[in-house]
């Protein structure tokens, strides 16, 4: 375990409305750690629709999902949240002081005064390809994304999939592999065509192999995989030989492990009261599509007012002993030192 | 008594939060008319601090009230709302069909289904110099606005104040003027520089007189003011001859006739329900800085939530019969026909 974090508060979630949530309790002196299980900020909105118009955001008559995202880490810059990317809060408990142990899978440890679950519609987790008994390879010789190429250096890799990720890392891993075969349901992809082109050429000089069809067996035992049973499209089996199987079909979002911390849950969703959107356990607030109350919609903009209504409590439980004067940041001097324009 | 405009909806109040509500109407189809005594949209933001930044609308790290206010007037573009300015809603009644009379002071009468009150801080209304007795010329020969230049021709006007309003309405009036006199506190003043020395221009050549102190008593009959008693820093007084005073000494923020609707108050704010953002009358909505429920911050972002849920139900009313459906503008083509996007 390495050596813990003292927080004011962590976030859960760095989408648009985590990320707004730093900079309402940055405007109350409050820092905040922000975890989230991609590797960058912006949520789904960053994630999944990243060039897509979004019409509704109040102010811009048409902004993407990235420019929304890079607006927001604009505005919370001045006050400098620290970020952990690529991990999962798999453990949230609260301590004998009152605060929270709150723990991720990259083995990060935070103790916050304040915890903000802010998760969207819950972990984005790789979808899971419907071959029996895939569970016993998983995390030893099928993986469903890449931590380190080296992994796959001298291996027999079998890559399922059409999209942006599987043609990547099959372009990325081919000249490390001892031999590398790209599999896909059919001949058409989703992917840069620039990519693909690029598959083709590697293809044609014999330098990796295409299949189409799916996996429908696996080969192997103790967790390694020694080859795959793939059935083509006219029925026919065929075995291929692979030690690292990467299946890319896609992610799908889990609630996770926030089903596991105590928390009331209504269909998935955790309740909040409407004053300061705080969960069943105090402390515990939940902002964003991730919470429920008579009236909610799955708006970005209501995860923005839930984040300055929750702000006013989690500065009264940094700071118990602080009068909070609730002020302007059009005219409060205080408040433009601490955004850095006065 | 003009024609009577059948309205979905009517929205008292064309501030940044009343204009959103357009859009979050508008995406349900509930076309809005909107009141407001201002001459533009934009409320307070627009009339009280055009140029001055705001930092905490999100997504916009800095960006002015005008700016704000010609985003949201781009935004709300494809649901052509009709906006009625210069005018004060001094009449609310449910009639007997359910729907509501809505009358102004300009003689605009709806009947709307639903009416929205977005009146922020209440209505501008200027303020009263402390002079005894000026009621009793105000709206004959005391003006605090000028509405038309024509009923200043040929008269002794005596302009009091000395920010922006004052100093224009001089350069404006004293060619027309029999004689213009500028009254203000001090040889300071808080309007344009390039206006000010036109107006000392005009002192030095001897076409307007300026003077400094304030007015502490009016000398006239059945409403005509024939002269201002004026006490200078000497504590001397002067006997100025003036048939036409217009005091500019800034604008307050009073509720006005909202006060006399038969809403529930509570010090002076409308209390609504954190669902519906309805008021105690069905029908009756309030939202942004005029409306009250625990936690309440008066943010311009909070507004616009609650602009977001009052919509759904106002739509319901408006459309009793219709299923609605809960859709995305970043996903749904509907929505993004009536944006004009599709």
């Amino acid at each position: 375990m390495s050596e813990v974090i003292e927080a004011d508060a962590v976030i859960v979630g760095a989408g648009p409305v985590g990320l707004f949530a730093v900079f309402e309790l940055g405007l109350l002196d409050v820092r905040c750690h922000l975890v989230d299980i991609l590797d960058k900020p912006g949520g789904q909105c960053a994630e999944l629709y990243p060039e897509k118009p979004i019409y509704d955001i109040p102010g811009f008559p048409i902004i993407t999902g990235q420019g929304l995202t890079e607006n927001l880490l604009a505005q919370i810059r001045p006050f400098e949240p620290t970020f952990h990317f690529g991990q999962m809060v798999t453990a949230l408990t609260r301590r004998p002081d009152g605060r929270f142990d709150v723990e991720t899978d990259a083995e990060t440890h935070f103790i916050a005064k304040a915890v903000i679950i802010a998760a969207g519609g819950g972990s984005f987790q790789p979808k899971r390809p419907p071959v029996p008994g895939i569970e016993a390879y998983e995390g030893k010789s099928v993986f469903y994304s890449v931590r380190k190429m080296e992994a796959f250096r001298g291996e027999e890799v079998l890559i399922v999939g059409g999209g942006d990720s599987a043609l990547d890392w099959t372009l990325n891993l081919q000249p490390l592999a001892k031999r590398l075969t790209l599999l896909h349901r059919r001949d058409a992809f989703r992917a840069a065509p620039d990519t693909v082109n690029k598959m083709r050429a590697l293809v044609a000089e014999g330098a990796m192999d295409l299949l189409f069809g799916q996996v429908t067996g696996l080969e192997g035992a103790d967790g390694q995989v020694g080859a795959a049973i793939v059935t083509d499209n006219e029925d026919r089996e065929h075995r291929i030989p692979a030690t690292r199987i990467l299946p890319f079909f896609g992610l799908t979002m889990k609630l996770g492990p926030i089903a596991d911390w105590g928390l009331n849950l209504h269909e998935n969703l955790i309740p909040v009261d409407t004053e300061k959107f705080e969960t069943s356990e105090p402390g515990i607030f939940s902002i964003g599509d991730i919470n429920w109350y008579p009236g909610k919609l799955k708006l970005i903009l209501s995860g923005f007012h839930e984040a300055a209504l929750m702000a006013q409590v989690v500065s009264r439980i940094v700071y118990p002993n602080k009068k909070i004067l609730f002020q302007y940041t059009t005219s409060s001097t205080s408040l433009q030192k601490k955004l850095g324009v006065a």
